[in-house]
């Protein structure tokens, strides 16, 4: 019953009016044309369409099966999977010398919303494949590299992040995992890890777990973790799948949703690896990948947001109930549709506010992380600060919006949206891990307020700021942009002022900031969908009689600034609320 | 994994401290003392603690099966159903005249909280035989009445309702089953119902539907719908089970969850059935079962908000990650527990507040429901005047609340949440549909700004503002009470000025109303729940020192304000943006 239909023209407009992606990055040594751009989304999107979305729900349905240390994914997902992988569509971002296509990552975002929209469960075990290439490329060896890399861009072989131990998910300072050394260079490593996705699977011939252990003179805490890659079958020389390596599945879980995507309990008993990077820089390394997890499951919010969101809308086209307020508007019919009514636009509406202004901040932290990679000198510490300072907003406010479109989309549709056949259900029950998975959304909170936005005295905050400030005071005496404009100034004055609160007051009391840090995220989200929406708009002005599209753009902005973020003065009002309430209750009466 | 401890001191502190409902019904004719009713809760809760919660999970896990028209309930719902009815529980606030107990209705909240916690699959039935119980009461035959009563009371048959169609929920105007007259004061009924919450199984010997269909001389619209009553077996004189009605059940719906209560599709093809009540009035009788479900329904959110809740706590207390930004809290530990962080407690603490709030409005509003049965004059007016507007409240604030709730305890867990083990998923699917049936929430809120509110031109809102009105202003020179008073005041006069604009607006353009219904619905919720804690405060504030109950009270009243009270800005705010945004948006751009 679930329809899609990959948002190509959102993309067109956000590439090549918006951002500019194909002229900013030939400076830094990419070389496409918004054409070929176009094409290949084009082509992803047709893909996804044909191949991934019709074996999405078979994934809900049939799950994943454990039997005797083996872990089965539904044989539907195994087909489209081979057809991923022959086509070589997860390899376009991977560096040429490796398989790679070269492609910029600002398209990746875009790919992988497409991807999670056709089937999240699926979705997960590209994206891995995606965060292991990364690491090994960067910090890998030249033979793990030889080894891995070209079989990992293209999803033969799969990969994992393998942090996570019953005790310990948040805080990875209590690891117990450990690793000796065998003197040939190799690693024995032993541990369990838990909440492992894809830890084991029939989907790839091999999977490439990257496992945090501890060495024998490691440090306590978070400074003795070191990285280490362990694959299933340890490849011959020449790549081939050679034994099989002391590495077992102990179970899987059962899940409110994703069930096509395998949660599992792994045994590393003795198992070979190689280290990655220096000894006791697991951390970091992992946190290298981690961020591209973040930026990825910040998409589920808008992939499974937008898909909610056109089944939603297909029914809402369909459903016929009650009248228009202001007179039968289908007198043949026995009611009108249920577009008619504005508590339905209500939900229809924020949803897509939410979905286009998350996919504007999507492209436009891709090409961040462009300039990041490859720009030099200044623009490229900028870039890196940005992404920084970004990265826990794209992960915890987009994941967020994302679970309440799902939900709202749901309740436009009534008891159809509760029932499995319409499919909105699954979404919801999908995305729920999103907010929960690579680190909280609490704990993005806590690194936004707690580290990326303290550190250098602020320079990140303003490097957003300032070029916003700036965007406001050019469009101030614009009539067409006065509307959008004047929130955001608001929004930049209370986002300034509780930034001075959190810091003032957290240096008295660290409960103060802590206590307010998602709330101040999500002001902060608000305000950066916010600018978004006022870049669109600026682009759309000139073109609103042209195309309806350029209209419906500016009409879209006017909802988000309507009805999604004046959420910032009860966000405000909350932060200035402080600890005490929360801190001073006591705890035996909770 | 799930615990689950009734509440039972909190409702002691509603029951006899807050609101004096044994000395408010000793006027009515009832005769009860609160030990009386304390006994008869925690019985209740220890019965739904013993026998119902733990076949909690096997219903979310077997779920009802459905083959050759014949619909099965997990066995462990039939062993705690048949316990149920043989120690008479659900008559407890049935009519002496008919096998009850004669419980006020105050109490019956909390019964039906207790029983949602413990299985809210299972209270679903009892839920339905309680309301077919009123609505025979009120205006069934005496013949009816003898034959169904007793057993509809206890639970040993079953109701429904069966309103819904498959072209047909919201919009009960458009509905088509018919009912033609048989000449011996039997009418045959035909039409297909949809959504038909225990529609058909074998948790009872009989089913009692009550279905709304069209008479021959029907005028068209809600106008010429009239209600009867259809068993699914025709009792014999003696009351015992006779022929199978032409009633069947062609499927059930796989749904997000719920899954232990059926829902199914009915036919009923020339059934035999009782017209109830007058002719064409079935809107009328009907909305009297709607309403009683609407107030269970929303004792769903609190239901389920307070075992989420109670899980969330356990798993928080036992969980240890990171450390007390202040310092160790327990060096012998690896790490803290969770509830040393701001973030989690917020999590926590908000849906505690939310949780108490809306149960103190639950036995307020049984309490309203006693007086507007039992009370004369002005005081049975006032009373039916809050009910009614305060139902959509109950309904759609507290189902909202319960569904936030469910969610922010399973963030609390982080992955274990969103795992089955731990149980607050099923919570967080069961209670989806709250915010769905018996009406959506935005018709609650549609009801709410375009009928109870207008309505004998504010005559409700008065009756609910005005005593509150006063109890800001006595209270205004208490040092203790200023911190809860004064936003009271300014939430009173903040809903004051969007009524206002409302109706003014309202009056020129019915989309103004339309689209802001959902959000002042929401206000107005908060403002509610707001007078709940103020009231509670002020009985807590002289008892703080003695018990630390009181000073928890009072603690938790200040996370409600600092915490939950606030959305109150924003949501004024987008009220007043109006509809523009969202009716002139172009319906094909959508």
């Amino acid at each position: 019953m679930v329809g899609y239909k990959a948002p190509l023209r959102d993309y067109q407009f956000l590439f090549h009016e918006v951002f500019d992606g194909c002229g900013e990055t030939a400076g830094l040594g990419y070389d496409v044309e918004p054409d070929f751009v176009d094409s290949i989304v084009s082509g992803w999107a047709e893909f996804v369409q044909g191949v991934w979305a019709p074996t999405n729900r078979i994934g809900d349905e049939e799950g994943c099966r454990f039997e005797d240390g083996r872990v089965t994914v539904p044989e539907a997902f195994r087909d489209a999977w081979r057809q991923t992988v022959e086509a070589g569509w997860l390899a376009l971002p991977c560096d040429p010398k490796y398989g790679g296509e070269g492609l910029p990552l600002f398209v990746r975002n875009a790919l992988d919303e497409i991807a999670i929209s056709g089937n999240m469960a699926l979705s997960t075990f590209g994206a891995l494949c995606s965060g292991v290439y990364d690491l090994i490329h960067e910090h890998g060896t030249e033979s793990l590299r030889n080894l891995y890399l070209e079989r990992l861009g293209t999803g033969e072989w799969c990969g994992t992040m393998a942090l996570t131990e019953p005790h310990c998910g948040t805080d990875l300072g209590i690891l117990r995992s450990r690793a000796e050394p065998l003197g040939d260079g190799r690693y024995a490593v032993n541990g369990t890890k838990m909440f492992i996705t894809a830890g084991e699977h029939d989907l790839a011939e091999n999977i490439v777990h990257m496992v945090l252990a501890r060495l024998p003179d490691a440090p306590e805490g978070t400074r003795g973790i070191s990285l280490f890659l362990v694959p299933k079958f340890l490849p011959d020389e020449s790549g081939g799948i050679g034994e099989l390596n002391a590495v077992s599945c102990g179970s899987i879980e059962k899940k409110m949703g994703l069930h096509g995507s395998p949660t599992c309990v792994m045994n590393f008993d003795g198992a070979l690896g190689h280290l990655v990077g220096p000894p006791h820089a697991g951390m970091r390394l992992m946190f290298e990948m981690m961020n591209r997890e973040r930026l990825a499951t910040g998409m589920m919010g808008v992939g499974l947001g937008e898909i909610a969101y056109q089944n939603a809308l297909a029914y809402a086209r369909d459903r016929r109930q009650g009248r228009d307020l202001k007179g039968v508007r289908d007198p043949e019919e026995a009611a009108d549709n249920i577009l008619v009514h504005p508590d339905v636009r209500r939900m229809l509406l924020r949803c897509k506010a939410n979905n286009e202004g998350s996919r504007a901040l999507g492209v436009w932290v891709g090409l961040l992380l462009d300039q990041m990679r490859h720009a030099e000198g200044a623009a490229q510490q900028r870039a890196a600060d940005l992404v920084a300072l970004l990265t826990p907003v794209v992960k915890a406010h987009l994941t967020d919006l994302g679970c309440e479109g799902a939900s709202e989309c749901l309740q436009v549709m009534g008891g159809s949206g509760y029932i499995r056949e319409f499919g909105v259900e699954q979404f919801m029950r999908d995305g729920r891990i999103a907010p929960i998975w690579e680190g909280t959304n609490g704990i993005q909170a806590l690194d936004l307020v707690g580290r990326k936005i303290p550190a250098h005295m602020g320079r990140s905050l303003r490097e957003f700021l300032w070029p916003l400030i700036g965007f406001i005071a050019e469009n101030r005496d614009d009539p067409d942009m006065a509307e959008f404009t004047k929130p955001l100034h608001q929004g930049v004055r209370g986002l300034q002022q509780l930034t001075m609160l959190m810091m003032t007051r957290g240096m008295g009391d660290p409960y103060f900031p802590a206590a307010g840090a998602t709330e101040f995220t999500r002001y902060f989200g608000h305000l950066v969908l916010g600018s978004m929406w006022a870049r669109m708009v600026k682009v759309s002005l000139p073109k609103r009689d042209e195309d309806p599209f350029y209209a419906a753009k500016i009409a879209t902005a006017r909802v988000f600034f309507d009805r999604v973020y004046p959420e910032t003065l009860s966000l405000a009002a909350k932060v200035q609320a402080g600890h005490r309430s929360l801190m001073e209750f006591p705890e035996e009466m909770l």
